[in-house]
Order: C-alpha cells, then structure tokens, then sequence
C-alpha cells in the first residue's frame, strides 16, 4: 500500500490542504476560505475538521504517514509557537502547534510558509534535480527559503530565509520591517502598485493613469504587467526596476552560497517577460561567481551541469502544499535511514 | 599516544606551516617568507621540505593524522586545481593538490584561506561554542567563509563565501571583479588608505595629509586607525564608512541566515574600536532578525543562549593554520564515526 502525507498551506486568504503520495503525486486537494476575522479558534477548528475528512476519505488508498501544514509569520520551531504573522493578526505568540495536535490527536510538523514553498520546488518543482536551492516568492511581500543539503535551512532560531529584508537600497523606500530599501520594497506585488501610482503622479505619459482611474477592475500588479508587455513605457520602466532589484540581490546570493539554482516565485513572477531581461542584466555584472559558473551559452547546458540556474517557479500556488506534504515523509526517510 | 595534524597557510607574503594536536593545542609553529617570484616549483618544493622536516621532527610524539593547506584564491575542490589567486599569478589552473601529492607522497586536503580562517575560528577560536557561523576577513582585500552545522559551505563548484564581492552601494566604487560598490571597496585595507587618499584630496583639515608625506612612516590603514583614536575627524569619518558598510552587509546575511555568530579578522579588525560602534547601528537599523534575536542587554546574555552575536576574531594570523590542521582531524572523525 503506497503511502502519502498531508500537507496544510493557510495563507492569509486561502486554506488549502492536500493529500501527496510519497512518489510526489497530489491524490487530493481542497481550497476554503481563511476566515480571519472569525478568530484563530475558528480558522484551527475549520483546518482540523478538513484534515480529518481528507484522511478518513483516503484511509483505504494508503498509509498516512504524517501531516505538514504551512503558516505564515515567524515560527519557533522547537515549541511550534507563531511569534508573529502578518496576515493573522491574532496569532501572535499563539502556540499553534499544540492546539492543532490536542484537537488532531496526533502529531503534526509546522513549517514557514516560504520555507514550505522552497521545499516543495526543491521536491517536485523547478529545482527537482538539485539538493540546494533557494528560492523567493514575490507576492504581496517577498519571502525566502533556504534548502541546503535537502533541508530547509532555518538558522538558529527558525528565522533564516528573510530574503524580503536584504537590502538593496540602502538609502531607498521605508520597509515596515524598520529599514530603508529592502527588496520587498521593489520586488512584491505591493511595491509594483506603489510605483506605478508614483508615475502616474509624476505626470508622465502612461496607459497606468487610465487603468487606475476609479470604476475599472482592481489595480493591481498584473494591470501594471499587462500595460508593461503592450509597450507603455512606465509601465515596462517598473518590471525594469523589479528585475533589477532582484538581480543585484541574487548576485549577492550567488556570491555567497554558489548554489546550483534560485527559484522565482509568487503571483509577480508570472511577470517572468518583463523582468528576467533586467535580473540576467545586474546579475551578470555585479556576481563574479555567476560569471564564472555560466556557459556562454546557457541553452545548450545540461540541467544536471555545474551551473547556477536562475528560472521561475513550476508549481505555481502549490508550492506550500507539496512542501508541507514533503515535510512529515522527508522525516519518515530520515527515521528509516537511521 | 595522541594525534596531530599539519595545518600550512600560504599567503603571498608568508608560508606557515604548524603542528596541531586533536585538541587543539598548537605544537609547533614555522613561518618562512613566500618567495613568489621564484615560481610555484619553488614555492612547492620549500612547502613540501618544511612539511617533511616537521613530520619527522614529531614522530616519535604522536600519529599523524593528515595534512591540511589553505591556498588563497579560488580552488576546484573535486580536483585540487587552483583556478586563480590573485597572489600568486602563475597558479593560474595549476594542479597544486596532485603537485603536493606526488613530492610528499601522501594525500593532503586543499582549502580556499578565509574558509580555513572561518574554520579555525569555529574550531578554536572566538565560535567555538556554535556549530554554524561566518567569518569576514578584513585584509588587503575582504575574505568570507562559512561553516554550517561544523563543516565548511562550500557551494557547487566550492566558490561559496565570497562576502568581499556582496554589494553595499549599487552605484559605488569600481570594483576589480568588474561590480560597484562591493564590500571590498569600504571594508579592506586597501580601502582605508584609499578613502584616506580621497579626504586629503577634498582639502579636508586632517592629520592624514602629514602622515601621508614621503618620508614618513608607510601609509597604511593601521596609520589611518592611530590617527582615527587620536581623533582625527576625517579618519573617524573613514572607520564609521567601514563599519558601515560591514553592517550593512551583516544586516543582510543575519537576516538570510540567522546564525549564531559572524567573527570579523584580519587585520583592518584590529580597528574594531573605530568601526564596531556605526557597524552595530546600521545592523539595528537595518536587520530585523538581528533586533529580535538580540537581548537589550548583551553584557547580560549567555554566549550559549540563542543570541546573534558579531564579534572579533580571536586567532588572530593563525586563523587560518588552525583551520588548515583541522581539515584532515575532521575528516578522521567523520571516518570514525561511520
């Protein structure tokens, strides 16, 4: 009988929930709604109660062999309390964890939901081939994961991977984090809005005054995209930023870690077209390493060469579910290795 | 009867060759000069006599275990192949390991040098109570190592550490691999005296005009530093844009990493006094991870809690001989340990 895991990703929006098979094969996967305002009790008992209808719907199929569930927000992993969480204003320093297992009646492994996203591209996505890899999810902020060795790397208190808050202005944009520049700034789905309703009230001439103009759909990054490949310039003049900012970031990565591949991710990443052009641009000139570990011609390498790779995500949003599935069959192997 | 290792550092200026025991304690210690412009045969073959000398001198005291070179520049580790040191022009892809092997008739274990420092730091030195850190090399140019979970990182193609070539002003000053702005250019040797060379030019009031007249004394940075605690402004004004620009840098790897310790050698540290004040600022200013790891008193903090500590190096020059005698003892455990 083959076996599978669980994997929860709760976001601020949605809760998604999944069954994986050990082979990486999604069997299930459902979407509810995060009702946040109903309180952290409420979001908690909706997840269990969907957790518990998963497995009694697949207890025949297979041996569930654990359940990973993603979160956003800053994560003790040893006690498996949520220091903070943006999204879920009422979880901070909530002891998650143990209310999850104390309903579930059995054990459950927390993870970041970034962190949860990089493992699952290191998985079954973009980064299938390789045991290290980073990865950066541009979404409403911009996130980070580590997995080195096929680990997440979480440093010493669970807090690795806030690639969001590298600098890359040093006297640029306020970040909410207390610094000024950071890559969140330029590089999310928030920064995107933010600099087009700077141009426009630079007075330049541009498509994103009409777009943003009250009665239209929503404003957003993908309007800005849109604008960005029909040609409008100020529009194109932001990806140019994005790509550049996370260019000069990622040569900083490079120069670090020399890693075989770093995953772009996220609802901008879909963006790929209009930005890659200006990242490839930064990273060529500001990383000697990267330099040195590209072929002139990258086509013509093999996947599994000694190259460093820089490519978008394949899994799109499911990035965090099979990562959180990954999670408790990634420990069951270790258990059986031993 | 207990076991040693032979640790050699070779610098473009000094070939160091030292005895190390399991322990950790130091047994002897060469120094000879690195006669570079005689070529790298002769460069070898007085590296390889010294080894032997000292091997023999100490083998009635114990087994050795192995020996280990730190070589600056950047090494092929699967082969033992020196790709490029700047010191050492005519390594360029020299198979020094294989060189080595065939005069001593034994193997030996290459390692790039700031990642040898980073590993005596981490095996004796200021971290020695954590398993993972980073070190910074503060010299002619800026050197970086990591150790993660006891071992060095060393990438893909082992170019990892390369924090010298880490960006701190995207639009700063020219760097020699072809960047701007990298960290190298504020936080090296090389740096200070340049940037001291750049206030006398302004025309600025400053003791550094009179120190740096022929005549005198050479120029360097520990001149800049003297001047710099005398309280000379502009000198000031140059250890504040180092400690700066280290923090800056520092802010970005606490926040990517979240380790336990970064050490800072080499020896433009010994200015720690001038620049350690604007590098903790920038680092509280700028790192999040940093202020939430960091109690508000770090005089009362346990070295073993679970705080982000930046600190001075302790081994001083024999950084790197301890690392280079460590490489052949770790591998001898790990042997043992299978």
């Amino acid at each position: 009988m083959p076996s599978y895991a669980i994997g929860v990703d709760l976001g601020g929006t949605n809760l998604r929930i999944a069954a994986v098979d050990d082979r990486g094969n999604l069997l299930e996967k459902t979407t509810l709604g995060t009702q946040v305002s109903r309180g952290r009790d409420f979001v908690v008992g909706e997840m269990v109660e969907a957790i518990r209808a998963l497995a009694l719907k697949l207890h025949k199929s297979g041996e569930l062999k654990g359940i990973g569930i993603a979160v956003p927000g800053i994560i003790e992993m040893e006690t498996g309390i949520v220091r903070k969480s943006p999204n879920l204003p009422d979880w901070t320093d909530y002891p998650v964890r143990s209310d999850i297992e104390k309903a579930l009646g059995t054990s459950v492994i927390l993870e970041n939901d970034a962190n949860a996203a990089a493992l699952g591209e290191k998985w079954q996505g973009a980064a299938r081939d390789f045991d290290s890899m980073c990865m950066i999810t541009l979404g409403t902020g911009v996130g980070g994961g580590l997995v080195l060795d096929g680990k997440v790397w979480h440093g010493m208190n669970g807090m690795a991977g806030e690639i969001g808050h590298m600098n890359v202005e040093p006297e640029g944009v306020l970040c909410g984090c207390g610094s000024y520049g950071c890559l969140e700034q330029y590089a999310s789905a928030t920064a995107v809005v933010r600099m087009a309703k700077e141009a426009i009230a630079t007075g330049a001439d541009t498509e994103l005054r009409r777009a943003a103009e009250p009665g239209n759909e929503e404003f957003n990054s993908r309007v800005v995209f849109q604008l960005a490949i029909q040609g409008d310039r100020a529009a194109h003049q932001i990806f140019d930023k994005v790509g550049r900012s996370l260019g000069r970031k990622i040569a900083d990565l490079v120069n670090l870690l020399n890693l075989h591949m770093y995953v772009i991710g996220g609802g901008v990443s879909s963006a790929w077209e209009a930005f890659s052009p200006a990242l490839f641009d930064e990273l060529r000139k500001r990383s000697l390493v990267y330099v040195a570990t590209t072929p002139q011609h990258p086509e013509g390498a093999s996947p599994k060469g000694k190259h460093t790779i820089v490519t978008r995500a394949l899994l799109g949003s499911d990035a965090g579910l099979f990562g959180a599935a990954r999670l408790p069959l990634q420990q069951a192997e270790v258990v059986t290795t031993l």
